[in-house]
This record gives structure tokens, C-alpha cells and sequence, in this order.
């Protein structure tokens, strides 16, 4: 599990910050994750292959988290594109993409499926057999879902030396892997755990921006590995946070003790403050394994 | 007169090139043309003052020269704008401003005038005492203008000397300047040439993009000072520039000698190019004062 931040500053571009995107590398899916203008350079910059992207989420309909969306697609376009392109968001989406494509007597070579989001509840917006996509629905000033990325469970791995104990055929070794007993010719049952090895732990990643402090969150991404969640103030601007529904460094700290996260990730942070080591310091005073986000900076989770 | 190249680049943006948009400084105005992705961040990259920009020209509704637009509206609106902002551009853009401002729960704090349009004979698009804009109508694959800027006749100079010989009141100066003869009190005319200067010549500059080879503007754009024309392709690629509707060099520079322009700055460089010195030489084969535009450059005109 890779992630790489392409932006994950708040509100407007700047010549040094770029607003939210990230692209999540799992078990060989590309998913970008919110589309904040300028990602399209942004993803040249990490050298993210256009043609792997098939899944876009948006968190929310503010600019900077899709004002770049439309670029991106423009560019798909221009690139020659065939591959479906499947993007998830807040209601809406779609119209405004298909007016924009519309004014600009612009077609895709590609279809876009749009999967426009209205719920309240988790819903699972992706599955396949490695890898699920849910929403975690926050409450921030307009309709917003974070999203959690689930590996689904690996397969045990095969202990080669205990089953070549037994003469099994290769031909059951992916009933092996996929947790199953064996009987023998003799009739004698070799249970699963004498022939295999734990699988390796799947890995989890929430995305949680933009929200106020949402502890009702806390059920859903429990023990998470990666939490990326938004910090757009300090805990001396809680205030501000509180009435423009943002969370404080100290209160993202809160939410990942308490869901007990392997790591906290803070980003979304307004550019008011000229340095962010403070955020570090703050969310620390709370929870242990904390790091700051930075436009370009990738993560490798193993 | 001043120009600033923020993006001169066709289609899509990259790390090292940003699509078309540029400011002119002319008579106290700052005009931004057109507005493609990141023109924001090459805004301040350039040191444009924000609030001096009061009137956007949109040339035509293709991603490359207007997806900057609404990052834009938007940082206005966060940076607390109040000044009236005038919007010039084909038919379309205020419904799709309007429909992504609705989307994003967002107003602004200033107030928003669309002038759309759909004219295809040149229009006057704002005057002042000092300033006029003008449509220039082109031929591109959707509704396009290009824009001319002309400063108007700048008052004469007056020739303090000759003025003082005379014992004329401070008060008649400005008629002076204006251009009229002056009566003493004994009757006598003094011829205006007599008392003032020719005033500096006024300047113009024409924007020509996106657009075919079109000399259809040639009698409008006549004896310009400035043109900046497309050159998308080379001569060599003339077929797909006549197919999308683009200019060559060698056009564009036939274009300015026929309209006996002072200077030609060509721009709207398609990125399959390694370089664009060709650009410049290929130009000068037809018509001799060529520049290239390029990303963050400034043209002073005197």
C-alpha cells in the first residue's frame, strides 16, 4: 500500500501548495482520491501513469478538492484514452461535467461512469475480490464522504515443506491457500493450519477531509492502519474550526487514539500558518504516531 | 504597455508549460485574457496584484483557455474582493459559473458581470476615456474572438515656452492640450500647433488565438503595434493545422506582415515540439520582428 500526497493544502493554490489530492496505490489498483486544480500536473510531477487511474473519489464539491477534475478529464481525452473512467462524488457531478463537455463541444473517447453519491450511510462504492471502497459520510458545510480502502483478506501461505509431507497433488494447493482441510487417499484429514502460514495482515487506509471533529466516525475506521484526516487549524483556532467545520490537529489526534489507527496522517492545512511542525507537536500531546502530509511526499506502508 | 505571458502553451498543461493566459497593463488597466488551469498560481508567480484585475476576457470555451476560471471567481471571493468583476466570453460560461458556484454553496462577496458573447462582426467590449476592446472575430473549431486593445488619441503636449510668450491663464491649459486654438483678449487666434507637441502615439495590441489562418482580420488589425498570433504547428504539420483549425508559424507571420504590425509575438505552441527556436526562424522567412512568447515572460512596449 502506497500513498502518494499531490496536494493537501486548504482552500486556494498557491506558487508552493497545492489543494487536496492523493493518489492510493493497493493491490494494484491507482485510486485518486479528490481532484483539487492543478492535480494533472501534480500527478506528471510523481510520475503517475495517466492510463492506470480507472477510479476517482471526491470527497466533496468544494474547489479545492475538484476544481481540477475536469482538466484531467480533458486530458484523458487528449491522450486517446479507452479505458472506462469511473468517478464517485456528491450529486451534481455529473451535471456539471456534462454541461462543461457540452460548452466545450468536447466528447470523451472513453466512457465516464459517474456514481453520484447522496447517502448518509456507508455505502460500498467499489469491490472486487482484493479490495473494497466504502464512504465514511462526515459532516462538514456541504455533503462530504471520506472513503476507506480494505484489503480484503490475503491467502494463507502454503508451509511447502509440510505439504510435500504428504504427497498432496499440486492441483489442491489453491484449496490449500484458500483455507481448506485436505483429505487424504487414506482418509486421514489434514487440517488447514498444519499445511499453511497466516497470510500476510491486509491493510487499511481511511481518508477523512473535509469535517468537523466527527467522532461518529470512530466505529467505522477502528483499527485502521492509515488515517489520513484533516487538520486545517490549531487547536488555538478551534473556533474557527468549529464554525467553518474543520477540525484542529489536537482533535484529529483525538479521533485516531480513539479508533486506535496504526498512523495518523494530517494534512488539509490552511495556509494561514507559516510552518506545520506545530501541528506534529500538537497531535502528539495525544497520539503517538503522527506525520505531517506535504505536496510530493509518498508513504509506503508495508 | 506591458505583457505578461503567464501560459502559451496549447492543450494540456504540464510541469513545464501552462496553458494560455496573459495580462495587459494599458493605461492604469489590467486586462487578463483568457484563463487556463493554474493561471492563479502563475498569477502570483508574476506578481499581479489580484485586485487590480477588474475585466477577464474569455477567446472561446475550449479547456486550454478558460479552466482557470472558476479557481479564480473563487479566490477572489476567499481573498474578500468587493470590486465588480467583468467577465467578456462566448455564451455558455455564465450558466456553467453560475451552476458550479450552486454546486459549491458558494457566493460571491463581489459582484459577478457576465457579458456574453455571440456576435460574429467585431463588438466593442469596454471603453474609457483612455481604453477601447474590441472583439476580433476568428475561425476556430468553436465560437472564438480574439480581442484588440487600442489606447485612444493621447492629449497633445503642451509647449510651455511657446505657452508662457503668450500670457494664457492656467485655466485654458487643458483646452490647449485638448487641442484647440486659443483668442487672446486682443483678438488674436493662436493657431494649437503653435502652443503644443504631437502627444505620444497611442499603442494597440491584438490577441489572435485560437484560430485557422484567417486574413479576414488583417483590415481590422492593421498597423497594430503588437500581435500575438497562435503558431500551434510548423509548416510542416500545415495539414492537421488547416484540420484543427490551428495557424502555422509561416501563417502567423503572413498575417503580420499583411497587417503592416510593428511586432509579432508568436504563441499557443503545440508540446509535441522539442523546441520553438524553429517557430521564430520559420516566422522570420516572411516578416522580420518576431518574438516567442514563453511562460512568465514580460514584453515591454514603449
Amino acid at each position: 500500500m502506497k500513498l502518494t500526497i499531490l496536494g493537501c493544502y486548504a482552500a486556494t493554490p498557491t506558487k508552493h501548495t497545492n489543494p487536496t489530492a492523493q493518489v492510493l496505490e493497493i493491490r494494484n489498483h491507482i485510486f485518486l482520491i479528490d481532484c483539487g486544480e492543478g492535480t494533472q500536473v501534480q500527478l506528471r510531477r510523481s510520475k503517475v501513469k495517466f492510463s492506470r487511474i480507472k477510479h476517482i473519489f471526491i470527497s466533496h464539491l468544494h474547489g479545492d478538492h475538484f476544481y481540477g477534475l475536469i482538466g484531467l478529464i480533458s486530458t484523458f481525452m487528449l491522450l486517446g484514452r479507452n479505458a472506462d473512467l469511473h468517478i464517485y462524488g456528491p450529486k451534481g457531478l455529473k451535471e456539471l461535467t456534462l454541461l462543461q463537455l457540452r460548452l466545450t463541444k468536447s466528447w470523451t473517447s472513453y466512457k465516464l461512469c459517474f456514481h453520484e453519491l447522496e447517502s448518509d450511510a456507508p455505502e460500498i462504492l467499489f469491490e472486487d475480490e482484493k479490495v473494497t471502497v466504502t464512504t465514511i459520510p462526515l459532516n462538514h458545510r456541504v455533503y462530504t464522504n471520506g472513503f476507506l480502502f480494505k484489503e480484503k483478506e490475503k491467502e494463507r501461505k502454503l508451509n511447502i515443506n509440510a505439504v510435500l509431507n504428504y504427497d498432496i497433488e499440486k492441483c489442491y494447493y489453491q484449496n490449500i491457500k484458500n483455507g481448506r482441510d485436505i483429505t487424504l487417499d487414506s482418509g486421514e484429514v489434514i487440517s488447514n493450519e498444519k499445511l499453511t502460514f497466516d497470510p500476510p495482515k491486509s491493510q487499511g487506509y481511511a481518508f477523512c477531509s473535509d469535517t468537523v471533529y466527527f467522532p461518529q466516525i470512530i466505529d467505522q475506521i477502528k483499527d485502521v492502519d492509515v488515517l489520513y484526516h484533516e487538520a486545517t487549524f490549531l487547536d488555538k483556532h478551534d473556533q474557527l474550526a468549529l464554525k467553518t467545520k474543520h477540525t484542529t490537529a489536537k482533535q484529529a489526534a483525538t479521533i485516531a487514539k480513539d479508533a486506535n489507527v496504526g498512523q495518523l496522517i494530517l494534512g488539509h492545512f490552511s495556509t494561514r500558518y507559516d510552518g506545520f511542525n506545530e501541528f506534529k507537536e500538537e497531535a502528539e500531546t495525544v497520539f503517538e504516531n503522527v506525520a505531517l502530509a506535504d505536496d510530493g511526499k509518498v508513504f509506503e506502508f508495508n
